[in-house]
């Protein structure tokens, strides 16, 4: 069989699941189209650490071509889904250069993930930038230590307490992990820097509207990591909502808290790719799916990761990189069951290594089954689990490297405010 | 003498020239305040390596703040400098929080360097992204990548040969640096991850007005670096003035070159600093200096580093990173010298440690006094000496790091495309 005549697999989006359903068909007879719309795959779940400036950018997001050049079936290439036909068989996509094209395809993997989500709030969106993209995490950067700058030159000290006032909305583990980040900053990294103000005197205050913070954890270790956050300094608020985020602030349950910099760590919602199949969706907007991970109705087309509804022991799985991969791979094993005429492997089943937030240095929380870990332990394990899950093994040196400089220099290591102004 | 008594010594930019002055005065009785609109120190000698995703932006530009934190005497102000009082001694500055405000000074110092020019066709400014900033090192990079993204998903072939030509305009050290990377890059590093086009096809032309490449280097030098770079091919025109530059390419000497991705390597002009003391400059528009390094008729006001004019030999200092550090230092040692009623130093001379140009991998070329190198010998110079030149020893230790990884793997450091709709 030619290469041409071989089935065609569209793969849409780069991140966990997406490269996973790729390397999971790289000997498959198959052609494959990888399309994104960035040239990365980001690791989300350290993009707060470059939000506080211990990573660089490039450390946590190796290129989507780099990650499969070595596969030869492989086509990657930097487009924007648009729609999907289903009755032509064709993915519809925003060509780069401004022109519509559509790409056919036998087999359809939708691995589009997420988009941050103000909640039918966008006007929120203006003064409290979300943490889902890199441009989201430098653009963090720049306004946490824009505030500290603005602060010491700042000759109206009336202004100092406003400015350093930090409120981060979602207790969820982004917004856990970045106050844990932010305060050790705070506190230890720029002490020695500043003239005219004290930067450990910064507020940090973490607004939840739920009950506790971080929800999918035991209320144990949620109550240890909330211990541990404001034995740092961090302030906690749970229980409350955030009405309005504006210029001056955030009004918390009718309290206005003054603050430049309100970073939201909230919500977030599923890509479109629901509305593209007209599929079933759950009330997020995530598309339901066949024990396969196929669409109902829709053999060829698989949804996989964040934008898919899955069921597990009568409870949805979580949006976490885990997952994704590994319905990717799976999506990729069905796919090259089905082409090489072969029985379809068992129905997908989660296997749950478990959930662990970091709170600053030295300290995270862990539960996996029964296993329950606090402390340096749990932290240990953090470390070693997201060294070994980067996808790039130079990237894998860089962070550790990077990671052994800040802990024992306590010095950051990439915090530039870059200018945006040329609209590129 | 109470802090606030002492002598307050303002230096405006955080370059080579600024950070030395503010180093050398490390220990005087003196408050210092040195101002950058940016936060960080840029070493511009391996911004080409930004350009070509050899290495991460953060790697070449430590935090100004983080450079001089040990310095007690020292405060670092984020702002931008619009004026010169100089009847009332005062900096006029644009306060990063939009207030005007000023601080007055016992000594100025100037080190504010250079922006690129268009020679008076800023209308170039749109096609041609130039190569002064880490904003402009990104855009370039973005852009030469997305070259390669765009061809590999455009479907006729016609168009490939337009979108994999890339023209510089000016071979001076950045021109002929750039095309040296770019061709490798081409040639090496993106060979095996395309599926549809060959990045080695692609075309890198360098275009110079004057009648050889790096007209600084002896003419033997210049005539072994061109024929390095063509042996990699690169295609030189010299001796050829561009007329226009637009969406389609260039127009060199009446010839259309169609390019979708032209550098401008050119021209750069000094900052306003003799507008702002409306004193006496070259033809260039550089503040001639006394052999203190201070403007004639204001002994309390220096200017160095590329914004200087300072003739040695009979004739004017180069705009090198060794200048600007070397009279930084100077005028430092001066101030000092003043406070403390000593004498004065003896008047400022530069100590040529020579030029270096580097082509590619293994090839450089390096004129000190009588000395020429070219080769392997040379490039094992540029490495050492660019090494121990970067401000911060955090940084040197990154960038060795990078530059082994790539040299073996082929495979490039930091190659983001980010996107810039924030405006931030």
């Amino acid at each position: 069989m030619s290469s041409a005549e071989q089935p065609h697999v569209v793969i849409v989006g780069g991140g966990f699941g997406g490269v996973a359903a790729a390397r999971a068909l790289g000997k498959a007879p198959v052609r494959i189209t990888l399309l994104d719309r960035r040239n990365h795959c980001l690791f989300q779940p350290l993009l707060y650490q470059v939000a506080t400036a211990i990573l660089a950018p490039g450390e946590i997001a190796p290129s989507v071509r780099q990650l499969v050049h070595k596969q030869r079936n492989t086509t990657v290439g930097l487009l924007e889904v648009t729609g999907i036909d289903l009755a032509g068989r064709r993915v519809l996509v925003n060509y780069v250069g401004d022109e519509m094209q559509s790409l056919p395809y036998d087999y359809l993997v939708l691995a589009t993930g997420v988009q941050k989500s103000y909640f039918g709030h966008d006007e929120f969106a203006e003064f409290a930038p979300g943490l889902k993209s890199l441009e989201d995490a430098t653009a963090v950067r720049a306004r946490v230590l824009r505030a500290f700058e603005i602060a010491e030159m700042e000759i109206d000290p009336s202004r100092h307490r406003d400015l350093l006032t930090f409120v981060l909305v979602g207790a969820g583990p982004t917004g856990v992990e970045l106050a844990g980040a932010l305060v050790e900053m705070t506190r230890m990294t720029l002490k020695a820097e500043f003239r005219r103000i004290d930067p450990a005197s910064a507020r940090i205050i973490l607004v939840e509207g739920g009950p506790r913070i971080l929800p999918a954890f035991a209320e144990e270790l949620s109550r240890k990591a909330a211990d541990r956050l404001r034995r740092s300094g961090v302030e906690i608020r749970t229980g409350k909502h955030v009405e309005r985020v504006d210029a001056d602030g955030v009004v918390v349950d009718g309290e206005r808290i003054v603050s430049r910099t309100v970073i939201w760590t909230a919500g977030v919602t599923p890509s479109p790719a629901g509305k593209w199949l007209a599929a079933p969706t759950d009330y997020a907007g995530r598309v339901n799916v066949e024990p396969d991970l196929t669409v109902p109705g829709l053999p060829n087309v698989f949804v996989v990761g964040d934008t898919a509804h899955f069921e597990q022991d009568g409870k949805p799985l979580p949006g976490v990189a885990q997952v994704a991969l590994q319905q990717g791979r799976h999506a990729g094993r069905v796919i090259e069951s089905r082409v090489a005429g072969r029985p379809a492997p068992p129905p997908f089943r989660y296997f749950d290594k478990g959930n662990l937030a970091v709170i600053g240095r030295n300290f995270a929380i862990l539960e996996s089954g029964r296993l329950r870990l606090t402390g340096f332990p749990a932290w240990c394990v953090w470390a070693a689990i997201h060294l070994a899950f980067l996808p790039a093994p130079g990237n894998r040196l860089m962070v550790m490297r990077q990671w052994v400089w800040t802990y024992f220099t306590r010095q950051l290591g990439s915090r530039l405010i870059l200018e945006r102004k040329d609209g590129r």
